[in-house]
């Protein structure tokens, strides 16, 4: 299946794309989110829909999209995970996956403006690959991890290089602002997905393409990200595991290059969708 | 108001202590959660505590405590706020407050036993001021930033040194394991507290006192925590900012000392109360 969820910021109501047509299943009643998840909601939908199906109004072409999944209770991010990403900020090639949060309150819609934070000067993209949790995992073993998947989407992990790297330690500082999650436009579920670690995925800014690159490059690829942070802490149904970037960001350019106010930022993943961010300072952002 | 929360994990119910008898506030019919802060619920509480306060049973002297609050969007920890902790860990004195997350799976009751991780050996202790926001913040100026507590409870921010310090970067990763945030017994609203920044805090381990301040001491105080925190990502009502630790812990320690089955872990914190922990393996926890 392919879920989205449409509306207002906060108030978005869940939909399902069947034959290209976007239906909207509010009356479904229930949201894309932990408690959905964890009661086999995937299932009942599809069940629900073969009753149901007929009786879907399509969702109007204007809707809003939003974050393809309700609030999560973490978004946890992989730092450095494809070899040429790590070069070109300078890194070491990671000997364990780099973990870090980001907090849910930056999560929005596709096609949201990304808003840049007051003072910043350095935001800045990373296209990657998120996977959604479908069951809690506890300590789970790389041969079985895939089973704990819900599904995967879109995500531009935006990063503010200064607040990260130069304010003082731990970068989910620079991770956090509102806005700096655009998440879908769509959540693919897992049995659509045969292989995660063999999509391309790409990003744009200005129409220039920055990066190009596939999750088969992944230094630590899902089955093992899985596993491993499963061994640091409980995922929950519904948590979102974002996998890293490529090389290609503004950070690593010569000279860095940020995003500025204007700049439009488009991004896609193989059979994921794509987004597409028009930047807007803080000052500028409608109320 | 004194709030606290008891019974089974993950299906606590809500209290109120009154004259120093423990009531059960259930029929009050909401938890200590997101929407009860954001919605002005200490003060609806309040009310319905004034025409019903009469028919509130008492909590079995028995129950056991859960958390003080329902898992909020995120814990937000403050990293060498005390000057001689930064010094025990051979850190520097940070410019910036030190910001990192902790999983909201890692919450539990006062106490509960500590798990102690699989394969961990270096387990360590952190007696902290944990403050609960009240109200959405974003961008808050200093001299208001009290106006968005809901208010304060004693945190043990349990942290595995290895997996923060040993095992490839960020801290999140010892910071999060399931048991590794004990919070309560009690939220003491902030009106009972005329000044965060005027509180003995202490810790034991096997009755030997390790810890022992005031969080007077605190680089950053509570404050310029929030306004600061407030410039980097929304704050929403229910979300903890735990404050950082005095000297004293494990790995400060010569020869460090870390946590070991048996060992018996209590801390307090001025007129916010106590906890108790018991250390268990991860094999010997019950299932």
């Amino acid at each position: 299946m392919k879920l989205f969820r449409f509306g207002p910021l906060g108030k978005e109501r869940p939909g399902v794309i069947i034959a290209q047509a976007r239906l909207d299943v509010s009356r479904f009643g229930e949201d894309y989110n932990e408690r959905f998840f964890e009661s086999d909601g995937l299932a009942r939908l599809e069940k629900w829909l073969g009753a149901n199906l007929e009786n879907c109004p399509v969702v109007p072409p204007d809707a809003r999209l939003g974050s393809c999944i309700s609030r999560p209770s973490k978004i946890i991010c992989v730092g450095l995970n494809y070899v040429r990403h790590a070069h070109e900020t300078n890194a070491p090639i990671p000997k364990e996956p780099i973990l870090f949060f980001k907090s849910t309150t930056a999560l929005c819609g596709p096609y949201d403006n990304v808003v840049i934070p007051k003072r910043s000067f350095k935001t800045d993209w990373e296209v990657e690959l998120a996977v959604v949790i479908g069951k809690v995992a506890r300590h789970v073993e790389e041969r079985r991890a895939l089973d704990f998947v819900a599904g995967y989407a879109l995500h531009n992990d935006y990063s503010e290089r200064a607040f990260q790297l130069e304010r003082g330690g731990q970068w989910v500082k620079g991770k956090s602002a509102d806005t700096f999650a655009p998440l879908g436009p769509l959540l693919v579920t897992a049995d659509e997905i045969e292989d995660p670690n063999n999509l391309s995925l790409w990003l744009t800014v200005n129409n220039e393409r920055l990066q190009d690159s596939t999750t088969s490059d992944m230094i630590f690829p899902v089955p093992v990200l899985i596993s491993y942070i499963s061994q640091f802490m409980t995922l929950l149904p519904g948590d979102v595991i974002s996998t890293g970037t490529p090389s290609g960001v503004g950070l690593g350019l010569k000279p860095p290059r940020f995003v500025r106010p204007g700049d439009v930022i488009e991004l896609g993943i193989d059979r994921l969708g794509t987004q597409r961010q028009i930047a807007v300072s803080y000052e500028e952002q409608p109320a």
